[in-house]
């Protein structure tokens, strides 16, 4: 089980993310492409970030909404994604292997993202841009109920998928994360280390209702945007280092 | 002796330049990488547009400046023209090699154009965004008197440079452009291709007293943006072709 | 009857738009606040001419997205619409002011003109942005079969509306535009005309299928993107003027 | 004398500056217009909370350079720089109106801000921006020993002004502020405290060198972007507000 977080997410005079303090403890930095976040000096400044702590890297590229953070669902045409993912993909891989950091994988962003989770066109544009990248990439997605189609889109994309699953959120009974304004959306810190330890030991997860769905995620997304968080990540990488061990 | 050209420079729904007209009658297009114009749709189809006609391809990166098309200087740190030109770069490239096309060279744009033939600070971050990318690139600049400085840098850097010279401009006795706003400062078609002429066979020009001035030269920028211009790049190109036959 | 038509969409070095062919000829100038299209020089520029021409000024705030033109919905909040609105109107107003033109109406424009047209929650953020500026604005919409329920809200913000009809675009048998992608959605030059003629006089509209919706429109919307539209712009005014002779 | 403050500095997700620790101690907010810093909602919510604590406000413009911050000069052409500081007043003015404040100056941001200072040109193009709004507005400089020559210059055009002194910054003997590279450059609290009470007791301050220069100013500047600014704010308006009741 590997640990994912969104880095990078400075723009110019203004910093996000504690990213010196996260990333020793991850083991894949999503960075931020320069849609939503992230300009050239923060970029080269994070692969370089990466590179000292060995972290792997994934693009994470967005709609083009600087002042909206990538939050805000904009209808793009089927061209229109396909081309800025892969000058998204295009700008942060050139620039990590020149700091020496091989890219790997790629996971959208906010709202791309979630415009992927729930409709198809979006994901065969994102599919349709990294199947025509000049060198394989993995997509990362979401695990969801859903997880065979995604399979079954990327095998006839030829194209490698990564899933994970969310250490802090709780799920609903349809296997989608409960929405931030429900009671018990986000997990405390028993629940969250819970939820990572029966993610890793047995592919599942206990929904809101108490019902266990299946969990089959290849690495767990956590957020390092605050101490609390930053704290959060250390022990769920000392959780998932031990599980390894057992 | 190549042709290059700036293309790629529509942005979103305003278009620019007769690219298509363009594209079979040059040998190196230089492609807006973004900041200046050029979003990824019009990078993307440019691309397509060079490889069907098996032109070179070289990144045209400039500062991040749309409203004012590149061509106001701005005064950036070291560390920001490092890493813009390094995103520019590696945008393009990976979309070019994805296109199935080979980006080989960078030439900057408008006033980061201007501002490295003027400044070393400058050219001193181009150079090392350009050798620290990941795989050989060559870098375009002016020729001018100041051309044994250029490749001593260049050899200090370990960066290979290709000089451009301009077939429709009047040069000084400095062998620099004479301000559009001189009288003569573009030539008309008849002194444009004598121009032409004479640097191919004897690598020198005619200045505006009637000087002559070396002039060493890889390669002759010429502009597409109106049906003149079109017409000026055949008949540049009829004669390069020509003169290398001789 | 008055005519109404966008102008104000060139940016920066990028042209777009015959504005000073079209403005001799229209009454109302929809002037782009650079959010889609429009930079400060443009909208100083378009309002000089406008001034020149005693034509009367609106905003056309949008979405704000220039590469996409403001033509991709975008999911903003209604803190979003309302301050963004306000900010593309104040920046307008005062600028018309200072050019000696008084603005005197809001047009939005694309998607955010389609988004406000289907969805009430759009509207009532518009009209709140249009309520809560410093003076008195007029709101307008396209004339539909909804009109009254617009009107009721109007009231109720407190807000003057003006409603506006196509001359060249087929309506469908609900009073909507019929898609550009079928056949006959936009009138050839006769029936254009006829269509203008029909709606002065009779406020009405023949729709694809041949039948009769009322149309009651304050102001016809014309485009003068092309020659031909500059054209048609000439000769709906000249059948408007002899109209209101009658 | 006034306290003057650069405020609404936060873009989008981004925060800067404590605004609603600083608002209640000063006298007038200089907040951000868009162009480094400061969406539409930041502006909104930024002008209510100047509403509410009853606060001078001022446009803060800048040079178009979100990612620089507007710190970096850009060459910009005399009709830019008159059309995109109109924008600017003018986006801010309507806004604040809307929001029951009304603004009275301009204080121009960063690179352009320190432009001005050294081009006349740059001047003259402010001062034809601000002389041409619709209705006045103050133009508020830097309070240097070519005062006399900027109150020439206003009484040219029209335009009223004020000067600002800096609380924290030492000056050296030409009255520039001394180099933040400089030793010293940054007053102490107590160095800071003498500095104000010189300048509302004497109109005078003692340089780097030990000298005193005349320094006539109608506020001052200062900076509230972390808690030990805020309490330095808050020590200079007691300060000064007692040398009022002297």
């Amino acid at each position: 089980m590997q640990l994912n977080c969104d880095l990078g997410e400075s723009f110019g005079s203004w910093d996000m993310g504690l990213d010196e303090q996260v990333m020793p403890h991850i083991h894949q930095a999503n960075i931020a492409t320069g849609f939503h976040a992230g300009d050239p000096v923060t970029i080269h400044r994070t692969l370089q970030l990466a590179a000292r702590h060995n972290v792997t890297v994934g693009a994470h590229p967005a709609y083009p909404d600087l002042v909206g953070f990538g939050r805000r669902s904009m209808r793009c045409s089927h061209e229109e994604i396909v081309a800025s993912v892969l000058y998204q993909i295009a700008a942060l891989d050139g620039m990590a292997a020149s700091c020496g950091v091989k890219m790997r994988y790629v996971k959208p962003h906010g709202a791309l993202y979630n415009d992927m989770m729930a409709m198809g066109t979006v994901r065969a544009a994102i599919f349709e841009a990294i199947a025509s990248y000049h060198r394989p990439l993995i997509y990362m997605l979401q695990a969801t109920p859903e997880q065979d189609l995604h399979r079954a889109e990327a095998a006839a994309a030829n194209v490698e998928v990564w899933f994970e699953a969310f250490a802090d959120r709780c799920y609903d009974d349809q296997g989608a994360l409960l929405a931030r304004s429900q009671p018990g959306a986000v997990h405390n810190q028993e629940r969250m280390l819970a939820q990572v330890r029966q993610i890793c030991s047995s592919a599942t997860v206990t929904t809101v209702s108490g019902a266990t769905l299946p969990m089959v995620a290849d690495t767990l997304c956590v957020h390092g945007d605050n101490p609390a968080g930053v704290q959060a990540i250390r022990e769920i990488r000392a959780l998932v280092d031990a599980q390894r061990q057992v």
